[in-house]
């Protein structure tokens, strides 16, 4: 796409219709050509969560993520590290694994059975020529980090910096031990909503009161600097203060002892990744229904007032975390009008479910905000596709991090289709 | 879109296709641009029926339309009056009613309780600065009009003239009493076809003998000029005579004395509204499969010898009205090759069913009437689509009312894409 | 479509990245452009297999046909001979006939009773002015060609030459007695894939080792010039020369004594049609999982031991036949990532169901062999549609057939769109 084709110019026009302080304008949530500019831009450059390491604990343990229209394998190698690579034979194309997850020494293609060491490189190719060269012909590899357990891919060719976000948030993640962490329970919903409107909604707690019943009990991250009365904030002070003195003798900080969302992007939106802990409302050990503990004390936890953890990466990543469990949020478009949402609830690898915890208490704190979350956002959408949307003015109380999602994204995306750029 | 914009030259072409007389060119059938300019054109500049006083009693009642990609509250207010908005938060743009129907003292907006009241007007916006002009952001309004219980709604920013309308159907309407209505059954289709195509088959009573034998025995508009027999002429003017003799007392009058069906729109394609009384064969009191009353009288009716009362108004309404009962027909296009029908049955407000009627006598006559018309039109698309479809000529006797209808349609089309109308 | 159209440029691009030798690029399987240009180039200008003449016995007895996106009826006539036509009314387009198959004296249509012979000639058109010149007005004509009991159609206006692919096919085919078959059973496919990589994966036995172990027992295809090891040969060797010596006998012939898929098309691309006949595997006497008959001989055959007789056509049939049965396989593109398949199952027209032969032996090898296919091409058309797709090369012993199918697919292409056809 040359800096003045039809498409890039379109592009630069649709963000030029974008107003700070207002919500998107209508054209955002449902033009295909944005759309695919978005993927180019944002989803196939930047640094997309994936999942989790202990999914894969041994070698040839694998799984695929797909992102439209890419299909990648995740998978622990032989020597321990995980790698990912395009799940696409190089012979004429087949899916190689065919599965959405499992174990295999090799992969071999169904197809013709060209075969694949776990690292990607091409073992054998039978009836081929002798002279082929087969170490041009492994899997495309693609860019790994794993992260505390957690684990990110890329898939342009030179990745933007991954550093600068393990530096900040794997201190913050590791007592939360993803890497000892088991998959209790997998929920994936197709929520037809644009990722944008999913991810905002995620990004304000302004919906909470009203939306979020049962989140709202236990956080105070609903109380922003407009409605904090006196005495929601001397509830925050004691919280904070009595989780201060104890988790300072486990090298746990809060690092948010206020009301409201941390600021996430920052504000000039250059920065794509985050990460805090806060205090819960008293009375909430964690976040269930009834604020009791419902597993076991995950990683390196040996007390269970270690209020919440809360890690995000921008596109597509979100987790809560709490003494006793976790839940990873996944996103991925698959459509202008269509996100692919896959939570994820981990336990201690040693809690045994019947024994240690059981999914009727687990899932419902996080399942009830998620599916209330996916209900608004289809409502949303449904709205922002009228001719009759306008985009309205943000609560600079509440919206704060809408905006600077947006100054986020229109960055990304100008940088793309900019001329700038080009010379 | 300017006057020699490529999208407008595309569309004056397609339109330059169409011949007086044949049936319309394949590609009106199917052309997403054309729909698009069809949209524009007609669906969001004309008067749409939308439903029925009697539906929404009280203040605060309440339905939704959507009209391809609208989506439009007509709600009660408190003075009484009917009015309709978009339905689209002007914060951040949810859907602000999400059912279908239902009944509010306020629009409360789900997401972030955004409050307006039922003219539109917000209320409330909690969190936001203090200076917010709120007399800016209410619902956006849509144009209303209410006609002897009958709801119509224009999306155009300047509707055309509804008076006229008003002046030749609400006298007619009026003794049917819609405003003394209630709604006995409501039933939705999906018919897989364009809209035009339904709209055509109910212009034209040519298919009736074969495809409708039981509407084909109530009525005489079966017969046109070239198969009306001096016996069924006969039969006609004796049915008329006793009808007018006896309608006159009441009011009414026979507007349309003869077989076959009155000619609309008229031969310029200017008039998009028309109504007319016609006699029943004899024996038929009302629509109903056995001609035998199949409910209380309905409005300000005193004998059921009333004939039958048809209504229609271009693009979207006609109904069908016996001594009896009613039936409103409400088209909205979902696509090129999708439209979607509302049939809604309407009873005097006292009738109670199982008391004053069934539902299994009621419903059958235009029940089935509708299905075989939804079958043909289906039938017609997938023929229509294929590249072996040429327009075929037209009866003069028969199909009179197509060629006004493309008259009509071809006019509001042109009136779009002209350059005359830019000047 | 102009010689230098934005279209036709756009395709001549696309098909300049195909480089010999290597599978096709990726664009080849979902560009919406591509798809319609190979419709009109292939699709609506080639030879079609439609279907067999033992399914319409009885003239009136008819099927209809349904290449994207027009509707054919192939029927048989008063004379006892078989024809096609357009399945649109030339009034105003309805589908004439609605149902999939079934007997007619004569095509009436279904809306306004348009009444067409058995050759689709207009009968009749009540209620038209009498000076109507019916006989431009028949249903449309498709070229049809019935080759022993096999249907052929030609949408386009001047058909290709026929009779050098009846010199061919019909002497082969005779014997297998299509024409006095009856069908036993039929199976629709949405296979969700390119119909080009279902022929591709029809027209290489390199994936049959390990997809389809059934198949492979049976055949010696699957062995090319790379693995046909002395004792594999010396098999093929004895299988063909018994089958010689009592084949010459019934005036049959093997025509491909070897291993290894008959090449197909030939090397210059520009024949369509193939026939062979093949030894089987010594245990085999027909494409059975235990090789034992299924079903009484077929057509001339007065003994069992005919091997296997193969018939293919592009772009759309391929037909395996034994001794005792046959299987015609029709492929029909619905767009650019579905085709749609029929797999018919015949045997000889006196066979019953139940004393001569059961479906649970018939149909077995076949339909696992069918349906292990589409899975391939479905997982194929997943990969394909990757950004990380890259066409990669193909086996010379294994893989002939796709670069001479790339030769025939690319000369047919560039015949539509190359300036040198303009002049």
């Amino acid at each position: 796409m040359s800096a003045t084709s039809p498409q890039r110019v379109a592009i630069r026009d649709l963000l030029s219709q974008y107003r700070p302080g207002r919500a998107l304008p209508r054209a955002f949530f449902h033009e295909p050509e944005l759309y695919q500019a978005e993927m180019d831009a944002i989803w196939w450059r930047g640094w997309l969560f994936a999942g989790l390491a202990c999914q894969i604990p041994n070698a040839g343990d694998y799984f695929v993520y797909e992102v439209d229209p890419d299909s990648i394998v995740v998978v622990r190698r032989e020597d321990g590290t995980i790698g990912a690579m395009h799940n696409v034979c190089r012979h004429r194309g087949s899916l190689v694994a065919t599965r959405p997850c499992g174990h295999n020494k090799a992969f071999v293609c169904p197809y013709h059975q060209w075969t694949y060491a776990l690292d990607g490189r091409l073992l054998a190719a039978r009836n081929m020529p002798a002279g082929l060269d087969t170490s041009r012909l492994g899997l495309r590899a693609v860019h790994t980090r794993e992260m505390e357990g957690l684990i990110f891919i890329c898939l342009a060719e030179v990745p933007p910096d991954f550093d600068a976000a393990a530096d900040l948030m794997a201190p913050m993640a590791r007592p939360q031990g993803f890497r000892s962490a088991r998959v209790a329970r997998v929920l994936d919903y197709d929520v037809h909503a644009n990722w944008k409107l999913v991810w905002e909604n995620n990004r304000e707690c302004y919906h909470c009161d009203a939306c979020h019943p049962q989140y709202a009990r236990a956080n105070f991250d609903r109380y922003e600097s407009d409605d904090l009365d006196e005495h929601i904030s001397r509830q925050i002070e004691a919280a904070t203060a009595r989780s201060q003195a104890k988790w300072a003798e486990h090298g746990l900080a809060i690092t948010h002892p206020r009301g409201g969302l941390p600021v996430f992007p920052d504000a000039e939106g250059t920065i794509w990744y985050s990460a805090n802990r806060t205090a819960l409302v008293e009375g909430y050990i964690t976040e269930s229904l009834d604020g009791r503990r419902v597993a076991p004390l995950m990683g390196d936890y040996t007390d269970e007032d270690v209020g919440t953890l809360r890690l995000r990466t921008l596109p597509n990543f979100w987790c809560h975390a709490s003494c006793d469990y976790a839940v990873t949020t996944r996103l991925t478009p698959v459509g202008p009008r269509l996100t692919r949402a896959r939570a994820t609830w981990l336990v201690h690898e040693s809690a045994q479910e019947g024994r240690d915890y059981d999914l009727a208490s687990l899932m419902p704190f996080w399942r009830l905000t998620s599916e209330q979350d996916w209900e608004i956002c289809e409502r949303q959408q449904r709205g922002v596709d009228s001719r009759a949307y306008e985009p309205g003015p943000l609560s600079k109380a509440k919206e704060y991090n809408l905006e600077s999602f947006h100054r986020w994204y229109i960055r990304r995306m100008a940088e793309q289709t900019s001329v700038v750029h080009e010379v």
